[in-house]
């Protein structure tokens, strides 16, 4: 079957749809995207990430209609196209294409759209779930707005690239003040020895991930505060989230094992409650 | 006349050349790239953006032999096709397309390789040099590695657009400890009032700019030292470097004069050996 895609309205195979070179997309990095799951063919919380879309693109002053635009529709006709029933959204929107120059270009020129859509390996990802996974925590050297879902991810991929060279999953960084502030394409959870549910506060140095927003609302009491690399390293238990990475339990920071060997209990719960969540939502699962 | 980029190895239609929208350059910034000026039809300082490119590749690992490539030639047909006496090449190479996946794709996918060339508005630089720039200083907020040339430029943009909205030329960064880095695309130069000729050591935190390394050879005694932004503020004249900036005096910066109303002997002595040198190297100018 043909895989297919959307480019600016239209639906095409996926192999043709290409963006010109001069795209700020492409030459400067300007602009965002969304990472969306679907599944029984039903799109997860896409309430929060068409929120967050548009926030992002409010914070770059791209002028897209994201209501007009209907990209829900579009959706779910590239879900049908590609005959998919779990899989995961792209969504990228640049600023468009212009002439080369660092300044937005006046008048502005149409933003480019892109949707593509892709399978989820349910399957890889419940075996890691069950066995949990390695992360490494490196230095933060972003760029001071995390909290933009921006393709400005070339710290990002290094990043990840550092932790697949050292057989982990994720690398997670810590700030030059020795505070944990998120994975490179997730979210960081920690949980106290005194079973306290900690998480980073969205103040602007991490994204506000979907799946941490639905999970915060799937349970009660989280804290919200910053922890540091030693508290995190003296966790009871840890574990990411993200919309590909669901609930994800941590046995191991940067070779050393945190809680047991394989995700206990505690993990095990809230492994769970995401897979109910979104069996609630969607239908899918067990 | 149709303007002809270069896309690959071909010479094609600006208007036809496309990259796909899993391009890692558009989904991920990761890409590097040079801005290279050529005058009378000759390329300028070619060796050091050489240099730079493969430093810049070989910091990210991206597979690519410059020298194999003969980009030089391509260059100098592609100047050649446009009808172009002065004006700016545009080189980008990014990792090439792949599946979307933080980490590199394994085995390494062939990296996409653009060239394009535009004018140069001679008069309007050379206006500008004659009254000066206004400049704006903002806080140094971009990821830690500006020493690469990469398209992750989204925080540089941000910035250059506010100094546009400012009515300024350029938006210069300040770090958090009150040190000044360099410009979005230039690099940052003063004179103190002892005569003395700053700018800062290519630390990690800046670009080592081309045509900051091109006056470095013309002029001796240069100082290379960080500087506070105060003293930037009580510098005798400062100025700025680039390939399209040239040599550039600066006579305001964040709405306070620095220097005189206009740009002094000693900036214009610094922008007559900038010339020189073009016309030393490619015969161009009066």
């Amino acid at each position: 079957m043909t895989r297919i895609s959307y480019l600016n309205g239209e639906f095409i195979d996926h192999d043709k749809a290409f963006v010109h070179i001069e795209d700020r997309g492409f030459q400067f990095a300007d602009a965002v995207y969304e990472g969306i799951a679907f599944f029984n063919g039903k799109i997860l919380d896409l309430g929060p990430h068409m929120v967050r879309l548009k926030r992002s693109l409010s914070e770059l002053s791209i002028q897209f209609d994201v209501e007009g635009s209907n990209l829900e529709a579009a959706m779910e006709k590239l879900i049908a196209r590609n005959d998919l029933s779990e899989g995961f959204i792209y969504l990228q929107i640049s600023r468009g294409r212009a002439p080369r120059n660092y300044a937005f270009p006046n008048p502005p020129v149409k933003p480019t759209v892109v949707l593509t859509v892709s399978p989820l390996d349910m399957k890889a990802i419940q075996e890691r779930q069950k066995n949990g996974v390695k992360i490494i925590l490196v230095e933060e050297n972003r760029w001071s707005r995390p909290d933009i879902k921006s393709t400005s991810l070339l710290g990002n991929i290094l990043a990840k690239e550092a932790a697949w060279q050292a057989d982990a999953y994720e690398a997670v960084y810590v700030d030059r003040d020795g505070f944990v502030t998120e994975g490179t394409s997730s979210n960081i959870w920690m949980i106290t020895r005194d079973d306290i549910l900690l998480t980073r506060k969205t103040d602007g140095a991490i994204l506000a991930g979907v799946t941490r927003g639905s999970m915060m609302k799937a349970v009660s009491g989280v804290e919200q505060r910053r922890f540091t690399r030693e508290e995190l390293l003296a966790a009871k238990a840890a574990f990411l989230t993200g919309t590909t990475t669901f609930v994800m339990p941590v046995v191991q920071i940067d070779g050393e094992k945190i809680g047991d060997e394989k995700p206990g209990p505690l993990l095990e719960k809230l492994v769970k409650i995401y897979a109910d969540y979104i069996k609630a939502e969607t239908g899918f699962g067990g």
